[in-house]
């Protein structure tokens, strides 16, 4: 142990922490043969996998004083399980690969492994397994497996012209907070209250924005709305990542047709013009842009009637692109080698 | 472009470089869907999946100045598809989480690009999927996925008293080469003649050290023996990946036995002979504790006519840990938070 009387990682080595991780595990029936082998065995009764992977670094992906421990596990493994959905699938379990600094707490390990627990949980999904490396930052990666059921894959090249385009899902939700937690850079984590930097706010508005930055550290993506549309017909989906108008752009490009957004057709929250008007933003930048909420966004033959929990935004048409009132944007999102 | 007229993974952009990626990726009989999606669909006949993940760090699993792109991208692959093979599955794909450099040459990523590609398509595996972030050093994750063919798994645990030890594939070899590369630290990559710090060798010699460091920058796991030993009816297997009396240390906790090995059963090449010599190490060290050669390790029931390939090495008995001629050993590999 060291001075502070912390336990750490490096003082658990390397197999005590795999053996620490484990035991907050429990493997739901899905999972064949959990951690502790050279491989995981998982259930795939459909005979296909579906299988999608993402790595997340310290200072690019998350920030250890921005969120905590118990975020960044349910947030890693959100955005893969919500992939898993956007497929029409129903995620299995996850597997993952930890690079931990020696110096890390054994308790924000605990708390890691907890939000992997949960938010896999919310799904049936479990962690079968995983590999544990030191690291100077935190590293993390999170590959997700899920089962179709028997339906085809949804792809992104199966919009038509004449199909709705729907979505399902928050958006820009996750961009407001960041830019509310981007207008206090300094701050460590705390109770999620902020002080902006342009007015003061009443309690129940500072509460509301609280939501924001909550929805910054931990995404909600619509899991159960992924096999929904793939059952009602969706002829394409994705899960946006990146920003709307963006990851649409890859549906555009694969089905060849347009995508034609209507602004008003979106729902921009009274918290969400609050945060907008204490940052001097446009919040429809941030529901067309932004990215991280893991909203569903899928094209369904027109004249079917989507249940509740979806919203039509906008048609496919011939050409190319995505317009929003029918302007052309060409881009709007996230790329990982030019910010 | 930079100054340097070397097109780099920032000049091409997120999206240039996935685009790039997949390009150089044919896909095999069992992905049914390949990259460019949410997630890709790799085919599951036995309705189960195996499924490991490793992360490797630059700098701690491997160095730019000691391997080439190629090679860190086969050697990556290796190491999980072995832990499939492991198992006692065949491999059907893995998926790839890359963290680059923005400076990172595109040659240099086409180079790791077709070491994935080449090591997969030794087993008739292909890289199905991935995702690419921007980071300062690399960073590599690898998921594998395998097929079991109907049977069980071959696990850690199912050894019992009276079964024979056995290994296939080299072993030492990857500690062996390390061992000269860390004679000469200070040397970028080139042709693989090292000089020696204690002493001229012939040409010959020489080759035949290369062999080694060889084996370091690329393992060549047996992986068709561990479907073999499936179907042989192993009733442990490992990869081994820290050191055998260390990964066999596994076997003998999960199954309730001691691992009785005899040091004159194993093979100690002449060239490892040499390479001991030169840098003043006993080989038996090597052979006992190296890791990264990703040899396999099983027991067998006695009795059974091992084919080719398998050296019977020792026994499992009653009791605790692993024994080298009578004497227990109870470290003797590399632990990832105590070096």
């Amino acid at each position: 142990m060291n001075g502070r009387c912390v336990i750490t990682v490096g003082d658990l080595g390397e197999f005590g922490v795999v053996a620490r991780i484990a035991g907050r595990l429990p493997q739901g029936g899905t999972v064949l043969l959990g951690p502790g082998d050279d491989a995981a065995v998982v259930s795939a009764p459909d005979a296909r996998v579906v299988v999608t992977t993402d790595l997340l670094l310290e200072g690019r992906h998350f920030r250890r004083d921005w969120s905590s421990g118990y975020d960044i596990g349910r947030k890693a493994a959100a955005q893969n399980l919500s992939d898993v959905a956007a497929m029409g699938a129903h995620p299995t379990a996850i597997v993952v690969g930890l690079g931990l600094p020696a110096g890390a707490a054994t308790g924000w390990l605990d708390d890691l492994t907890d939000g992997f627990r949960d938010e896999c949980h919310l799904v049936g999904a479990s962690v079968a397994g995983g590999d544990i490396t030191r690291s100077d930052l935190v590293v993390i990666s999170v590959t997700a497996l899920g089962d179709l059921g028997g339906r085809p894959p949804v792809t992104r090249s199966g919009a038509r012209a004449g199909d709705v385009v729907a979505v399902a899902g928050r958006l820009g939700y996750a961009a407001a907070g960041l830019a509310l937690l981007g207008a206090r850079p300094t701050e460590p984590t705390g109770p999620t209250t902020p002080t902006t930097p342009t007015g003061p706010t009443t309690p129940t508005e500072l509460a509301e924005l609280a939501e924001l930055i909550d929805a910054h550290r931990r995404p909600a993506p619509p899991y159960a709305r992924g096999p929904q549309a793939a059952v009602l017909g969706a002829t394409a989906m994705l899960d946006v990542s990146d920003g709307l108008v963006q990851d649409l752009g890859h549906v555009a490009a694969a089905s060849g047709v347009a995508l034609l957004l209507e602004a008003e057709a979106f729902t921009v929250p009274p918290v969400m013009r609050e945060a907008a008007r204490l940052t001097g933003t446009d919040p429809l930048e941030w529901v067309l842009a932004g990215g991280e909420d893991h909203a569903l966004a899928a094209t369904f033959p027109a004249g079917l009637d989507l249940p509740e929990g979806w919203t039509v935004v906008g048609r496919a048409a011939g050409g190319a692109g995505v317009q929003v009132n029918g302007v052309s944007l060409d881009r709007g999102g996230w790329d990982h080698f030019r910010e």
